[in-house]
């Protein structure tokens, strides 16, 4: 395992093509808007050395026994998917934004499965070299980008007949020691700060879209590989030098467009070449995962928010006003639902013919769905309760001016005893995760990621077993009756 | 453990002061109103004779290890309180309504733990009496009617503050062989096909109400014990006759007024007596497992319900239509939310000094505020797929008659192939459940049984750690800050 | 103008074919279960005649300036289009239900502008026939039975496609003097005790369903027009003799399944006859004013509602409680939006062609898609504040009953001043409201009365000027600059 | 009236203190964050030249008929109260964001009623005073900053009890000829392009506290009066030199913190001075007016976004789909549902005692409490509907760079017949409305302007007629029958 510290080293001489408004970054991790993001991944690791929380994010490898870093394991139990939703959650606390190293993790958990039935099922390879890449990830200890969402073009499309061909990362030539690839993967979350990307595709396929039925993994330095980092809102107060109006002045997240240009990819990296059955099963497995996590890690930044929204009214002097205390109950209550839901998927998933265990699908899609809509409604209570000033609050620097700061001192004060700056403070955070940087992880992100609201639409009207459930109301109705009555 | 059949025969014989509708009732399982209410308790038994479901209704007694029926047992594990949420699906899907059992098993858990802890901490002997007295329940497979909501009068005011004394269960006398108790506990659900009535105490107590902190056990035919059965939508069809105007014509509930004139209470039968700061932890450890309850037997019944409305889109031809299959996978998702809080809540369970399991309090609390909401919605929705239909539709004696049966077979056909009388049945089976006697289970059970929202609103603002989350959120936010920098 | 009792005498001698429960009667307005339709039926007269209420409930005759009644109006300004919905609301809290006269009203409406542009497109007499038989109902002061919604079959089949052709209203002969139609009306509000039924189609149609393009008006008695009454929750709870248990023991509503078996219609009432292309503009229009009149009647319906909960809690004790007074304020909330749509789709509104005012058709289907909502969150917070006592307590009959009569009273007192029975009544409406009688105009008719909600997510669509906020959304995006730069 | 120009030029030499991230700016109308703002404002002397729209935003003078810019009018009857409505959803979509000029011109039209009747009340002379000012204002067609809210401080006391006694605007000394005033107000909409600030109180006052019963007028360049504006989400992209990314780059709005630092008030300028017991009565006025606004321009800014989401997802080849098309049609119903609330208050307005025209005052918290909660779900769904990219998409400044274009130009294009630039423009206007500057006025703004949540639900409580309500339903469960049966 890595320690925080030799995780900082392990990227510190990588040669990533990255860009960032308009320029090349050569040092992403000093790079002012790019550290939180640096910062929050790095906390998988510290966690992993804290004695406090060891037990929580370290784990043993299937493959040896070793230790690993928790975010490296395969899940070979409902203890450990429920361990899973636990350990994002703190997490989610410890950075109160997406710490982005879910993603690669549940990309290993779905290729560990489909791997496996797709060598069922054809008689194929890939189950042995997923396990040795495994074994390297593990040895390692690194961080996996999983890259799942397509560009996708227009929509009305399937890949193989959009207008231009890349707009799904597809095989452009098959060679004897590997293939080269070309598309590009959008919204690829902490890319800049992996060591490795893990290539999936993005939907069900037909055998019309075969070259577009792919997955591999390459190394975050593999030429042709381009990044460009997205922006967020209020992204360059990290340019302004001070603390107050971030917010969250630590941790943050990025996501990059990530364009694959002609990259070659060896054979032994390859866990899905054409074989378009297979491609939905692993989409499914691998949003299945996505959506459990979220029942951890949103829950854990709730738990910053809602705190936060405690904290400013305190600061207020309305901590105790009725209307404020069951608004808290009720963002209490959402966090909490979306975290029985997390714990629930988990506890109710089963063993795949590979051993590894997959979360219930079913109740995977349901804790997602959740997601797309209770933090917003969370972060619209926090909104409530920390009231305008959030956003007409003078900037740190108008507090750094000697002239202004006694103003602002004076004017700004909520309950006596309180400072300024702390109540400042608050309130910036709570505008950090409800409209600025934060947001792009607490709303957007709970919204499209791993499969937007319209996803789990379809897949709760297809996992639901709603033959069964007409059965059960055609017999309590006695549906039929006067057939058996005739017929007798 | 007794079969349905002895279940049945063993209420044959007891005196009960039943009334209903005005009138004494001599023999309850045959009367009409109340015979729903019978067979849905027996279902109770049924399953646990059914090989396919033994499994899930059968339990290993704490005290001996003997095989005993679910209902009677004691929870030592989280696998058996997530055994019970799984059951209690079950059997809602079985009967389409309450079912009855929960609340005396959720009671016989509760004093199991509670009156461990007050033995330890006050030296008494109620834990051994308890003991005697499971023995006895589970030897004999007895039905318990839990009891706890007192009638109440003045809700501003505490119970030695009301006008009339009696509006809360207490003592009125205490002899050397036992008490003599007086009140009345309202909304007693299944009372009259009960063995035994288990009385606790509704809320907590101050030193002043000492005589309302009160726990005991007495058989139902107890002379001064009195029901009036309450009356419910729709629920004289049951005197008509007839079946398909009954929507669920072999299952259904009944709640009954209960009257504590003057009762006598041996001592061995009293396991709460005056120790007032008792009170508090018996109601909210009943509170929490009757909350769990709901997270499985009212997901069961919503599956019924959403089964039912699925059938009726089908009838009608619209259930292909894209807002159809929308609406289904609402209701499917929100049924599922309530049994992942179920789920959780039980997952997240831990053991009491004594032994006995207790759900996760807050987790539990949220799955009952959520099913003060959901199936609301999901009965709105139902009603929404069915149609006006389901109460503009025709009598079953209008179906009954030659003259008018061919209007009807000819007019409220849906699609072609699907009998008239069959769309008929399932849509009164839509109507009970959201506004004849089912809706009594489904809606305001859901949103008043086992405490109202506000109850929860309440719980769990205290029971989440909301010092804990300003903390984190200060942390993150850089609170004091300054005083830090000061301070180097 | 006809007193209430001169409409009560109208309708004595009518010869009806009416069913209830398997029967025939004889005589509608004196059957107990059908008597509190007639009562709402006959407020709408009494009011008229009231001095306080004869500003609102009286208008002049379009025809001939004198006073009518104004459910006999032609509305010609906004001012009349809000004085309806003043008025629906008044009759609403008068009688705590469907009133039963808007349906024939807002027919009258959709037809003077139908008929017109109709005569204008094609050349026929149908406005001239339209404006004698509107004479005729101002000067008789007659109830119409606005009938549309046919019984439908296979929803996904249109009326020339059904496996029976009698599934929706049609001409199966024409002869000199009139017309042979067949087919069923469902839903039919208030039927029994109106004095004429005006048949229009039921949705929009194409060539090949010309023969369903039909528009007419019968008296009630004409040979061929059979009613069979619908049940209601609770429904035979007005046969039990009391008053307490029925919660609104005056006033009421009913619907029935209408029969046309070959009736007689003579060539002056017809108003549509195989003109396909005008179907749907005349079931617009009526959906228009029918959606705009939940705006007035339902709000009315809500005033009392909320009153019965507030009283209900003022009995219990808690009208103080600090939640219990949000929950009135949010009901009473939503109750006013509902009144706001009302109102400004009323005022809004613009003449047609023929002079007839017609509401603003986006906010008519706006107000009505309310409806579809509100009302059900009104009813759930309404029984969140009466508590589980609504559907758990003893009947009438027992409270009636000497020996329990005491016990009642003593239990169910809430604060010491009010009667037991008060309280009792109280929870009844209540009941009523959200699950008896009441409930199928204040729940279920809201839900689909005036169109279900899809007819309105429809519309909504469809009216809304999309392409009008693209452009402004362009606009202010500077969409296209590249093109204008590229072009300097 | 101005001109647009005119406007612009008697900005253009006003000395004012104004401070923007720390720095004091010199000339605020060309400083790229404030710009925008200014552009909002201008906008409303802009539409008043624009002879298609010149009906809705001129009016008559009620002091002497002369032709008027709407903004300095006063409302005389309920057409002039509609129209506002009509003219702010006008500018809400011309803008896409708040145009800043209502607060002022509620703050005349409250004044000038509760001048009036403080005069008959007391026998002072204030409401020639304003009339005086009304009469200047018109002439010279100004931009009044109408300033209410107070920094507040401990929430939990009331002005005189808190340890600052500056935290409320207050009279610090009174002289011969005017005023000393000190405090500060927060929220200040558009103080910096105001030509003057009209002060009112915050809130309801007692006789302790009548120091702070205070409303006064003066220029925005008096001596003592500071500005310091607040930062918004994303503020300095306006200093980056693009277009795209700021999403809507001509109109914006600005808050500033607004201090008087013992500011000269002279008395012809001072409407209100101790006579606290007029303080609520102002506010509670003010704030009718104000929540009836939002009411128009609201739903014209939500135009703009449901139209920004509508081409986005035909941009995505997405706008045929099922739950694409039931979204849009979501938005447009909740954004219709905000005017028509804003159309009914207005409506329903009745004249003052001083001829002034106001709000039904219970609607128009009504409307406000829907604009709490309805843009914040209009939002959301705009986001569901603009899928992830919104918030990962790179920078203009990389689309700027030639090296990086072709891979912009070609991987995010949707739909092949649309430029990438122009999705991309598209998706930053629903980021600026959802999580940039344009959620300050689009979410926050909704959320607490004219006051919080909270406040409405208060308001509502009060204003409707509860005890009316109870009597309605007592009447028709026939409470009291019994007392009526017994005296027979």
């Amino acid at each position: 395992m890595k320690t925080g510290q030799e995780y900082t080293n392990s990227l510190a001489g990588l040669a990533r093509e990255v860009y960032l408004l308009g320029e090349h970054v050569t040092d992403p991790a000093n790079h002012p808007i790019l550290r939180p993001s640096h910062n929050a991944l790095e906390m998988t690791y510290r966690l992993a050395e804290d004695p406090s929380a060891a037990q929580l994010m370290r784990a043993r490898s299937t493959l040896d026994g070793k230790e690993i870093n928790l975010f490296c394991s395969i899940h070979t139990s409902t203890e450990d998917l429920i361990r899973k939703v636990k350990a994002l959650r703190l997490l989610g606390q410890k950075t109160g934004t997406c710490f982005q190293r879910c993603v690669g993790w549940d990309a290993l958990n779905a290729l560990s499965s489909v791997t496996y039935e797709l060598d069922q099922a054809k008689g194929t390879q890939y189950h042995k070299r997923f396990l040795d890449y495994l074994k390297y990830v593990q040895e390692n200890d690194l961080v996996l980008n999983g890259s799942m969402t397509d560009v996708k073009g227009d929509r009305s499309k399937r890949p193989s007949e959009q207008a231009d061909p890349d707009l799904f990362v597809h095989i452009v030539e098959r060679q004897s020691d590997g293939i080269i690839v070309r598309g590009a993967k959008a919204h690829q979350t902490g890319a800049v700060f992996s060591h490795e990307i893990v290539v999936m595709p993005t939907l069900a396929l037909r055998a019309d879209d075969k070259d577009y039925a792919l997955s591999f993994a390459i190394p975050i330095n593999t030429p042709g590989v381009i990044h460009i980092v997205g922006r967020q809102a209020s992204d360059t107060r990290k340019l302004e030098g001070g603390q107050i109006d971030l917010g969250n002045a630590r941790f943050g997240g990025h996501e990059a467009l990530l364009i694959f240009d002609d990259v070659f990819v060896p054979w032994e990296r390859v866990f899905l070449c054409g074989e378009h059955e297979f491609a939905g099963l692993l989409v499914e497995r691998f949003a299945g995962y996505h959506r459990q996590s979220y029942g951890g890690c949103k829950v854990g930044v709730g738990d910053v928010l809602i705190g936060a929204a405690a904290t400013a009214a305190e600061y207020a002097g309305v901590a105790q006003a009725a209307h404020v205390k069951r608004k808290l109950a009720e963002m209490l209550h959402l966090n909490e639902t979306l975290f029985a839901c997390g714990l629930a998927c988990s506890y109710m998933g089963a063993p795949t013919p590979s051993g590894t265990y997959l979360v219930d699908m079913l109740l995977a899609n349901v804790c997602k769905q959740n997601v797309t809509r209770f933090p917003y409604e969370i972060a619209r209570l926090a909104e409530d309760i920390a009231g305008g000033l959030m956003v007409t609050m003078p900037s740190e620097k108008d507090y750094r001016n000697p002239q202004l700061r006694p103003y602002i001192e004076k004017y700004l004060r909520g309950v006596a005893d309180v400072a300024t700056e702390d109540r400042m403070r608050i309130l910036r955070l709570i505008e950090n995760m409800t409209s600025g940087t934060g947001a792009v992880a607490y709303r957007t992100e709970s919204m499209h990621g791993a499969g937007s609201p319209e996803a789990q639409v379809i897949m709760i009207g297809r996992q639901s077993d709603l033959m069964h459930k007409k059965e059960l109301a055609k017999t309590i109705a006695g549906v039929g009756a006067h057939r058996t009555e005739a017929a007798q």
